[in-house]
């Protein structure tokens, strides 16, 4: 099994994250965001989608989308919810999140830390993605205001999957996180499951 | 069982065909765009996200995000395949076009259709879009040429999903639907499933 990987990534990181969790081996194919590596892994035909991550099995088949990963690796694990209502809004707060956050929070983020992208950073679409930004936060904060986890009672592949973007909000994307305490929270918690990594380690 | 659904989009009418495909009841609350019911929906929090569809399960529970819906809806039919790796592919396809399909497709469609949002469709926007749409509608040809459903080898939930935006993409989208022939044929597949109902049927 092989992950074709971009460090720098939020999306790539899920998966990186859920494989330490489970304690599962995979060889990681870094992938960085304007490298050569990239051009040839597209080049090769190892993204089918043309984006990363992209998970490849040992016979060659080629799954894209973090979240299908996530899916994929979870299955009969405790990430999964056994319940089938808790299954159904984990998958629910996963689609959100592809949907809504990811195109709002990591997109600010990116704007704001890759240089080729500065140009693209204008006062008014940042201010803009600042509002949005807040406005998805809480709708997370709402539920984590009388919830531990997103979907369910216990952490969950949609836990790990929103961590992706939402633990470096504030420091990359510049979201004023000090609004959402309930977030804080639920960061920690996830920080503290056994086998945790952090995006750099 | 209730679906919160607004008559004129994709996103609910998947949840519409799928329930028609199934032969299933349920009854249908219209929350078209603008209007005052989608404003009572919302402040009566029938919309968990702030968006339709939802679907309300006959214990008041709430499940919001077509594709999620889709995934509930669709369990143990012959519309998930069997197969674990088509499973995942199937889920895949459905992040996909949340992520990247549906925020060209149906913007491109929305900019051009709705009154209210004439003023956003400036000519660089719409002609970036229109060349991005034509690039995701290349990673369908591209499957459809070789193969007649987008997973696995019968018609499953990410076909309904794509459907939605894609049946729409040249009449509403102004893409170039000509190029794309697979689709074309992808597409008649579609409407001629036992069952099936257009969008505004
Ligand atoms: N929906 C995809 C998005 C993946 C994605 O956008 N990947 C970006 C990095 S975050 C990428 O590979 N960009 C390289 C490129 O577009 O050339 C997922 O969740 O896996
Ligand atoms: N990811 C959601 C998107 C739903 C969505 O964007 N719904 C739009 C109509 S297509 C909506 O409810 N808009 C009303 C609003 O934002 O006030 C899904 O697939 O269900």
């Amino acid at each position: 099994m092989k992950l074709w990987s971009m460090p720098s990534s939020g999306n790539s990181y899920k998966v990186r994250l859920l494989l330490a969790l489970l304690g599962r081996d995979c060889e990681i194919v870094d992938v960085e965001d304007s490298s050569a590596a990239l051009v040839s892994a597209k080049a090769a035909g190892r993204l089918p989608f043309g984006k990363a991550p992209v998970l490849e099995l040992d016979d060659g088949r080629l799954l894209p989308e973090s979240n299908a990963i996530l899916c994929w690796l979870g299955e009969g694990t405790h990430f999964v919810p056994e319940d089938e209502f808790a299954r159904a809004s984990m998958l629910s707060w996963m689609f959100w999140e592809q949907n809504q956050h990811e195109g709002v929070i990591a997109v600010r983020a990116a704007l704001q830390s890759y240089p080729a992208r500065r140009h693209l950073a204008t006062p008014e679409r940042m201010a803009e993605l600042l509002e949005r930004g807040h406005a998805l936060l809480q709708v997370m904060e709402d539920r984590l205001a009388v919830h531990e986890w997103l979907a369910g009672d216990a952490a969950s592949l949609c836990d790990i999957c929103l961590y992706g973007y939402t633990h470096s909000a504030g420091s990359k994307g510049g979201f004023e996180m000090g609004r959402f305490p309930a977030i804080g929270r639920w960061l920690d918690r996830i920080a503290a499951l056994p086998g945790y990594r952090g995006l750099d380690a």
